[in-house]
C-alpha cells in the first residue's frame, strides 16, 4: 500500500458495474486500503459473505451506504423504513463498520410540507438510535444539495444534519460532509469546524459539481478536479476540523461508470493525489 | 382594478414574447397595478419611452431586472459590471422603482475560489451603495438556489445576503424573497423574520419548483402550484415579518412563453388568488 493512499476508500457506487468481490479486488490492486460498501452489493452475495470477502483482503469497510428515507406521512410506509433501517444497522455492524450513512428522504407524494417531512426525520431518528447504540453503529446524516430536497432528502445543510444530531451523542448520530452536496454553503467553514469539535465527522466524501447538470442531477457527480469545487479548501476545513478517518470517493456519472473499473480507480487515486491528500 | 389583486405584479419576463407596452397592456386588462420590469423591455424602446408607458398606464413599477454580476476578477471586466450598475441604478430611478434587484454573479471562468468571489461581491456592493443611495435606489441582493452557485450568482441564502447588507442602511441594501431559490432553506422562517425586522425585504418573488429539471434549470420554474412549494406558510412568514409592498410573479418556462400572454396572466392572477393573497 503506498503511503499517502492511506486513507483512501473506494465507494462501490463508483464502480458501479463492479461485483463486491470485484469492487475489493480492484481497491488492493490500487493500493486502498478501504471500500465504503452500498447495500445492493452486498445483499447480492449475502451478508455473512460479504463481511467475509471484506475481511479477508483485510480492508476497512469506511462505511454503509445507505439508511434512511424517514420522511412518510403513513403508519404502514413509516414502519416499513424503521424496520429497513434496523436491517441497514445489523448489516453495518456485521460488516464492521460504525458509520451508516443516512439519505432521510424527501416530501411524501403529494405533500408540500417540508417543516412537517424535517419533523418527522428528527423524530424517527430519536427511534432508530437507541437500536443503532446497541449495536455500535452510528447514524450519519448526510446533507443533501438542496437541488433533491423535493424528491430526495429534506435535510439540505450540515447545519440543519448538525441541529438534528445535537441530542444524541456523537457515537451514536453523525454527520458526513459530501463535497458535491455542501461545497455551495456560505456557512461550510464554520459548520465543519463545529462538526468536528462536537466529534461527529463520520465520513468525508469527494467528487465534483459537473456542469452542464446532467438530466438525473444525481448522475452530475464528477471525477475530483473536473468540475468547480475547491477541494484544498474544504479539504483544509476537514482536516483542520480533526477528521482523521477516511475519504471516501462516490461518484454516480455514466461516463466514469463506462470506464473501465480498473482505470476508474486509477484516476481517482491520482485525484486524490493532487486535489485532496496534500490538504489532509 | 379588483381588490385582492391590489399587491400583485407581473415580471415581464413570464411574458416573455411581450414588449413592455403589451406587458403593461395585458397588466392592465387583468387588474393588475403593478409590473417587474426586465432591461432588455426598456432597452428596446428607450428609457424614457419606457418610463411613459408605464406611467401613462398608472401602474407601479414593483422593480427593475436586474443589476449585478460583480464577481470578475479581471479589473477591465469589474469596471464595466460596475459601470453597467451605475446605467440600471439611473434607469432604476428613472423607472421610478426604488428596487434594482441584484444577481451577483458565478465564479469566474476557470476559477474556483468560492470565498474569493464572495468577498469581491461584499467589495463592490459597497463601492456602488453611495451611487445608489444618490439616486434613492436600493440594491436588492438576490440569493439564487444553489444549484446556481458556480455559474450565476455565489449569493446562495437569505441569511447570507443579509450579513452582506448589514454594513449598509436598509434603504440602500435590501434582499428579495424569490421562493424557488429559498423554499428549501431550513433557516428561511427566522432568515425573512430577520430580513423584515431589519426592513430590508424589497421584493416577494413567487413561482413554483418543478420537476424533473428542465435542461437548463433556470427554466424550470412553473405557475404557483404546479410543483413543490408551500406557498401558504412561506407567504404568512413573508407577512409576518411585516412585509406589504408587491408580489412579484416571475416564471422562466418555455411551456408558459408559449401561452397566450392574456391566459398567462390569467393563471398567475388566478393561482395567486388561491395560494398567496389569502395568507398575506
Amino acid at each position: 500500500m503506498t503511503a499517502d493512499l492511506s486513507r483512501l476508500s473506494l465507494n462501490t457506487a463508483t464502480t458501479k458495474r463492479w461485483t463486491l468481490r470485484e469492487a475489493v479486488d480492484g481497491a488492493v490492486r490500487a493500493g486502498l486500503p478501504a471500500v465504503g460498501v452500498w447495500r445492493d452489493r452486498v445483499q447480492e452475495v449475502g451478508l455473512a459473505e460479504a463481511a467475509k470477502i471484506v475481511a479477508d483482503a483485510g480492508l476497512r469497510v469506511s462505511s454503509l451506504c445507505r439508511g434512511g428515507f424517514l420522511t412518510a406521512e403513513d403508519d404502514a410506509e413509516a414502519t416499513a423504513a424503521l424496520d429497513d433501517n434496523r436491517r441497514a444497522i445489523v448489516e453495518a455492524a456485521t460488516l464492521g463498520t460504525h458509520e451508516l450513512i443516512m439519505v432521510v428522504g424527501g416530501l411524501p407524494e403529494g405533500s408540500r410540507d417540508l417543516v412537517g417531512a424535517r419533523r418527522r426525520v428528527a423524530d424517527r431518528i430519536g427511534e432508530l438510535a437507541p437500536f443503532a447504540a446497541g449495536h455500535g453503529v452510528r447514524l450519519v446524516l448526510e446533507p443533501l444539495h438542496p437541488i433533491f430536497a423535493a424528491d430526495r432528502a429534506v435535510l439540505s445543510t450540515l447545519g440543519q444534519a448538525l441541529d438534528l444530531a445535537e441530542p444524541f451523542p456523537a457515537e451514536v448520530v453523525g454527520v458526513v460532509v459530501d463535497t458535491y452536496h455542501v461545497w455551495w454553503d456560505p456557512d461550510l467553514q464554520p459548520q465543519i469546524a463545529r462538526a468536528g469539535a462536537a466529534g461527529r465527522i463520520a465520513s468525508y466524501q469527494v467528487c465534483d459539481w459537473i456542469l452542464p447538470l446532467a438530466a438525473d442531477p444525481l448522475l452530475s457527480r464528477g471525477h475530483v478536479g473536473d468540475g468547480y469545487i475547491d477541494f484544498p479548501t474544504i479539504t483544509r476545513w476537514v482536516a483542520e476540523a480533526g477528521y482523521t478517518g477516511d475519504v471516501e470517493v462516490e461518484i454516480f456519472r455514466e461516463s466514469v461508470w463506462d470506464a473501465p473499473g480498473d482505470e476508474t480507480v486509477g484516476t481517482l487515486a491520482a485525484r486524490y493525489r493532487e486535489h485532496v491528500q496534500p490538504y489532509l
